[in-house]
Parts: C-alpha cells; structure tokens; sequence
C-alpha cells in the first residue's frame, strides 16, 4: 500500500487550495502553543517557507502535541483554509496527527536558535534541516541543472571522463594515490621498489586532476562536449577557498579558438546565473538577506557595495570585461596600491605571476566588473595552451569574478603537432605516456578549445556563502572525511 | 576573431537550406573521385548522418583534394543544393576547401572498413568517430540528460555525495584505497601498524562504493534527491558486466514505502528509455540495424526475439510484473530447466540466493517482461533494508531487465532505530563509526525508500551493445587505466 500520499509545501504554497483536504508531511521548526490553539511551523525541504499547522487541543490529543517538537517527523491530514495571520496565505487546520519520528529536544542539536556555521560543518549530516543550508543546497541543485540544460539545449554531450587514472601530465599540483596494494607489505621489484604491476591497475595510478585530456579526445569525434564530475587536489590547504574533492565543468569543443571560447564561458556563466534568479527567487532572497546581515557585522571599508541579488544582476546584466595580462600588467604597475606598495607583490615586470590581491584590485576596484584576462605568457601556463604569433604569450584566458577571484580558467589548446611536442620537450612533459593525446594532433587535427569551471565557487558566487566548505554536502579537507 | 562560424551537419540536415551559403566543418568519413568529381562524407559528430560535400576538380585544387583522405578534418565553404542521389535531401557544392589537420591514410589506424570492437578498445581515443561508438555516447548523454530532467521536473535535488569516503558500512565488496602516504615507507605506529594519523585525511580512506548512506542523510532534509556519480569496486572481475569504475544514480525518498519506491522506478526506467527513443531516433535506429547483424551471426536459438527498438518499446508500453522472492521460488522450483537440473544452481529451497540463470529465466523466458522482485530474505541482503512484518523478509526490491539482470536494486529503509540497531549488532556492523547514519533514525525519523540504477548497465540496455567496456568511453578494468 502505498504511503507517499503527501502534497508538498512547495505545490500548497504555489496553488493555495483553499478548501482542500489533503495530507502534509514534514519536520518541526518550530511550535508555539496557547491554551487554545498550538501553531506548527512545518518545512519538507520542497521550499525555505514553513507552512504553518494550526491544532486545537480538543482535536489533536495533548500527548500528541507534546511530541511536535523541533526536529520532530510529523504526518498530518487537514483541510486548507485561508490564513489569519499575516505573512501567509493559507494554512492547514489539522484533523489529525501521527508523529512519524520523535525528536527529544534534550538531544536534538538544532534547536530554533542560530548555530554557527563552524558547528554546522560538525553536523553537516542534519545542517541541510536549516533554513540556510536548505536554500543552499536546492541552489546548488538548480545550478548543476543548469549546466546540463545549458550545454544539452546547444547540441554538447555530456562524457565521463576517468576519475581514476595513469597520467599525470597535467601536473596540476598533489595528487592521491588509488591502490589496492598492502599499504604495510607492498610487494617490491627486484630493484626494491614498490611492484605496481602486483596493483589492481598494474600500474600506479591516481585520482584525476582535470578531465581535460580524455574531454579533448571526445571533443576531436564529437565536436562539442562538456564533462561535469569530481577532481581531487591532495593539497595541504587549510583555506576556506580550497577543497580536496570537488566538482569541475569542463566544456571542449573543436572549431573554437580563443575568441569563440571566451564567447561561450561568458554566455554560459550568464545563463547559470539568471537560471539561479529565475528558480531560486526565495532561497536567493534569503540567502541575500543572510549575506546583509552578516555584511552589518564587519567594519564598513570592508562591506560589499552591491548585495547578493545585485551582485547577480549585476553580472548577468554587464558585458565581462576582456583585456590581455600585458594590458593588465601596465594597469596593475600604475596603480595605487602599486606605486604605494600596498601589494604584497609589487608588480615591477612583465612575466610576473598575477596573486589574488592584483585579481582583486582588477575585478573589485578598477573595472567592478567581471573580468577576462587573456593572453599570459607562456611560462606560467600548461603546456596544452595555444602558442600566440608574438612567440612570448599563449591563448590562455583566466575570468575573474569579484569576491571569488578566479572562477574559469581555460584556454585553446596547441593543435600543432609540432609545436605541441617542441613545448613538451621544454617542459619535461614524457610524450610516450601521452601518445594518445598527441594522436588527435597526428590525425585530423583543428582549432580547439575549452575551459574548466570549479562549480563550488560558483555556488559559493550565487549563494554569498564565505566558506567552499558550506556549499558541498560533505567537505573534504586535510583531516576531514567524516560522514 | 572568431573562427566558429560553422553550421552543424544535424541542423542542415534538420533545416534544409537549399540555396544557402554557408560553412561546415568537420573529418572526413570516405572519399569517392572521379575524374569530372569527388564526393566526400564528412561527418561532425552532431549526427550519425554524414554530409555529402561535391567537390569539382576545377574548382578545388587537386593536391587538396589528395588529403581529403579519411580522417582528415576539413572547412568547407560552398553553397546547400538539392541532392541528386538518392538517401540525402541536400549536399553542399565546395567552392573552398581547407585542410584543417590531415590524416596519414598509411598510419591512421580507423580506415573506412569494419573493425572488431576489441581492436576499437585499444583506440578508445578515438573510437568515438566511429559510427557505433558516436552513437553510444549521443546515447549515452541523452539518457544522461533524461536522468537529471526526470528528477528536476518532479522536485527532486541532485546531491553531490562524496567519492573518498572513511565508510566502508555497507561492506558491498572489495575497495580501492585513497593516500598520499609514501607507499614505500610508510609511518608506522608504535604497534607497527600504518600510522593513518599521518595521511591526508587523518584517517584509512578509500573510494565509495555507493552514495545511498549520505544520500538518506539528504532526503531527510530535503525529502526528495538523487545521487549521480562514480562509484568503485576492486573486484577482479575479468567480465563484460564489471568495471571497477562506473557510474551510478541513486534516488532517496522520505516519506516513500516499497510500493512508492517500486512505482517511482518504474515510471524513471520508462521514462528515461522514452526519452531515448524521442530524441536519439538516428543513433537507435542504426544500433538496432547493427545488433540485427550481430544476431545473424549467431545460431538460430540464442538470437534475441526481440530487436533493439522493438525490445525499447516493449519495455516502455507493458507493466513490469511484481512479485515476491517467495512467488519467485515457487515458480523456479517448478520450472523445466529445474526439475530437469539444467539449471547450474538448483532451486530446492527457499532462502536460496538467486543466480543470473534463474533471474533471466524469470524475465527471458517465464514472464517476458521485466520483473520487480520484492521482498527477500533478509539473511541474504544488506542491513538497512526495512525488515517485514513477517520477520524473515526485507522490503528490498531488484528490478530485471531482459539480456541485462538486475538494473536497479533498492529498499525500503530501515527508519525504527531498534530495529536497525539490532540488525548491525547481529551483522556486526560497527555503530560508532555510523553515528550520523543512527541520528537519522533518531531525530525526525520517517519511513523512506530508495534505489540505485548502475548508468552503464542501462546504457547497455538501450544501445544493444554486449560488453559494458564499450558503453563508457576510457573503461576502467584490471590491468586497465589506459588514457
């Protein structure tokens, strides 16, 4: 027999069907009783908002109405009617309730008060029952659907790439071994190494860094696709930017070079964006509220100018910027803070690396506007980047957003063999390993391109969240693998 | 500039612009030429239709027309005319032709000439250009696609469960561990044992192998999500059903009962194979041609009854039967291949684990049609699935696909916290370790359900193609981790 016979608050909220006879189920937030008449605020996850339950304690027993604690699991049949109180347009006049799940609110962690987020982060396994984490979450799921919807509506293919693997030629930082050897007696060669052979792969391997490779190789058959899956960095970073598992998009497409690319990662991060402010307009709006509140509490140089839902806005409304490092660098060497040197790095040449405080200035101070960079030099980009005429500077293009610094980084790739491989050499990168990346160069070879977009700081962009760690269910970081 | 202005072969071919100047890009398939004309088949992976390009040896050059060879990737301009052949409406007249990135016709390894699928593995880089693999993965990311619209539209959220997990509970098999330890010398404690204290993660981790248990963690806040994600089995299995990395999808409803949890997978698998059938026509079509081949080459009495796309239709218009384990055993008991002992693994007895041979039995030859079977012994699958009034029972459901076995398993959960305590301690699974799994149980619990559906076994299903190695484009296997 089925069970399932609920309406969710969201359709409720949506249709207001006054009138109605229906079932509801859901937890406590919170209970407000008088002799007369006990008020239930119920939430499902469907929706931030509560629905509110009025119960008169001639219908529903007192034994019952105790246990309608915070936490609590309730089944509850009603009719719909209109609403007294303000704020709300209807509410459930309850004939009955069944307590589905108890909560003894001597042990319930979350009780109606603020918790802070570092308590939260303890209890990531019940944080999601919270207004904020909620409005998270659901965010979190409309953005990932956007991308699919996204790239699906404009003829990408979604392709998985590997997420364990044997190459390394990326060398995009520490990577985590996957092995099913003996960690205590590893079987080891003649010459004492350890015998990858004897490993499950029969060959060292380890957690992808980037889908890139394997995406070009699909990209080189099918034109344009587009991965969505985990990567890991075994970075020992402490930082609330840095995660060691998480999610990255990265599109490939071949007829594309540079220009088509920065075309497509704009258009895109719009679309994901206005996708957020069309489907998520109440978790938003509190989550904006959330992000005011806390913005009252530091000092006030150090306040955003634009709120959340401007910031937004803001973004999906005004053109990227689009300047090369070279014209970056002539900004960043005459400004203020430069000649003043308030920079940690002070920014003396061409060729210098650009850190967080020069994206900052660029993005928040100068343009206040997202900004694509383009063209760096060669020596501080991958080897797959495309090699520009001037011989000193790559295709590479890097969009920073305010407060999140960098959120794509992609560039077109080198499709010429010889120069791919000539660069491969400079840089020490073994070209017999990547024999099959070098193939697509060998064999009906074109223009290409992709970029890769960490998807937790793009949640972290829509949300206003301040930590990565708030915005993927279960972080993992150096010393965290709980749950 | 941009360098993107092609139009795509699916759109000429969906539109038809007779008349109209434009440009595609895109590899050469085959090559025919004449001395008054050349007619080259390009294709650019948006369909599995090549377009055919009519190239006039006076207006293009005769060196270029020579590397028009297979596998070369090609810009032509020219001009959209009606065909004169037959099987295409339209063909495009070259007026240029640019030779994007050539294909040694004496090294290319994909010559115009059937190759076994074996072979095709090795290449995997670039099998995709092929038109059977170009078909699996359009199909593949349209099921894909089909997935996250089924959930989206019905309210759920996708949640992103994490890959290194500290959590081996559910004990389904063999894992592969997770380390940045030095594998040759690693830290040991005072005891002599592995000091995990001094991995990344402070702790043994290893690569999860299913994302059910964080999933529920979700649902009991959220009500309704779904997983989609890698998961991993160290097993060595050497089979075409077994990779060691797959993907996997994974519904958790609250508020849902084993009859919810057998409707809603129903509906999913019907919807998720319609959508194939709705937007891969082309891809299915040439599949079911090409298993039909592959079926003649075998005798008489092991060919399917049913074609491809007879089969998919099948699937989608008829009920799934539902029984129970104990139904099941009965008819098994009675069958001829049992009474006759064909069977490898006699039925005498209830409580009998069933095998693939009695499975395929049941959906292949007794029913049909695929079957829901519900309601095992519990002794015979895992601890959180809800136990029955009967005792003896869990309200666990697999779900039976002809040629495929079991595609989705699932139960309803365990949700009463003495039950599920009992269960582990008879299991001996360790509680501490799954406090946060228990404090659902024990704040606002309620009854729910869930299933997972392994993605490359239903890719398999839809694309009638035999070794699951061939559904998923860079196989993980033992011994394998090749690109």
């Amino acid at each position: 027999m089925a069970f399932n016979k609920r309406v969710k608050i969201k359709t409720i909220l949506d249709e207001s069907p006054i009138g109605t006879e229906l079932t509801l189920m859901g937890w406590v937030r919170t209970k407000r009783s008088n002799k007369n008449v006990s008020f239930i605020a119920l939430n499902d996850g469907s929706t931030i908002t509560n629905y509110q339950i009025v119960a008169d304690p001639n219908v529903i027993s007192e034994d019952v109405l105790k246990k309608c604690a915070t936490g609590a699991c309730l089944k509850i049949t009603g009719t719909v009617v209109e609403s007294q109180g303000a704020g709300q347009s209807s509410e459930l006049n309850a004939a009955t309730i069944e307590i589905l799940g108890e909560a003894d609110p001597e042990k319930y962690p979350l009780q109606p008060k603020k918790h802070s987020l570092e308590f939260l982060r303890e209890i990531a396994h019940l944080r999601m029952r919270t207004n904020t984490f909620g409005a998270v979450f659901r965010v979190r799921h409309a953005l990932a659907y956007a991308v699919h919807k996204y790239f699906n509506d404009k003829g990408f293919f979604y392709i998985h790439t590997p997420i364990i693997t044997a190459s390394d030629a990326e060398g995009a930082g520490e990577t985590f071994k996957v092995t099913t050897l003996d960690l205590k007696n590893p079987p080891l060669t003649e010459e004492g190494s350890i015998d990858f052979k004897q490993d499950f792969f029969e060959r060292e391997t380890n957690l992808t860094v980037s889908g890139q490779l394997e995406g070009e190789l699909a990209a080189m058959a099918l034109s344009e696709i587009y991965t969505f899956g985990p990567t890991f960095r075994a970075e020992n970073s402490n930082t609330a930017r840095h995660l060691a598992e998480f999610w990255m998009i990265e599109p490939e497409m071949a007829f594309y070079d540079a220009e088509d690319n920065q075309n497509l990662a704009e258009d895109f991060l719009k679309y994901v964006i206005q996708y957020a402010l069309d489907n998520c307009a109440e978790d938003l709006k509190f989550l904006d509220q959330r992000l005011a509140d806390e913005e009252k509490s530091k000092p006030q140089d150090q306040r955003s100018e634009l709120g959340l839902l401007d910031k937004l806005k803001f973004v999906v409304e005004n053109e990227f910027v689009r300047l090369t490092y070279t014209e970056a660098i002539d900004i960043l060497r005459n400004s203020n803070p430069n000649k003043k040197k308030k920079f940690n790095y002070i920014i003396d040449q061409w060729g210098a690396d650009l850190q967080s405080e020069h994206e900052r200035y660029l993005v928040e101070k100068h343009f206040k506007k997202p900004v694509i960079l383009t063209d760096y030099p060669k020596e501080i980009k991958s080897f797959y980047m495309r090699q520009n005429e001037d011989g000193k500077t790559v295709a590479a293009m890097d969009i920073l957003f305010p407060g999140i610094g960098e959120i794509v980084g992609g560039s077109q790739r080198e499709e010429r063999l010889d120069v791919l491989t000539k660069k491969m050499e400079e840089m020490n990168i073994p070209q017999e390993e990547m024999w099959w990346y070098l193939d697509t160069r060998r064999f009906g070879s074109t223009p290409h391109a992709g970029f890769g977009l960490g998807f937790e700081r793009m949640v972290l962009f829509v949300t206003g969240m301040g930590n990565i760690r708030d915005v993927i269910a279960f972080p993992r970081t150096p010393g965290n693998a709980e749950f």
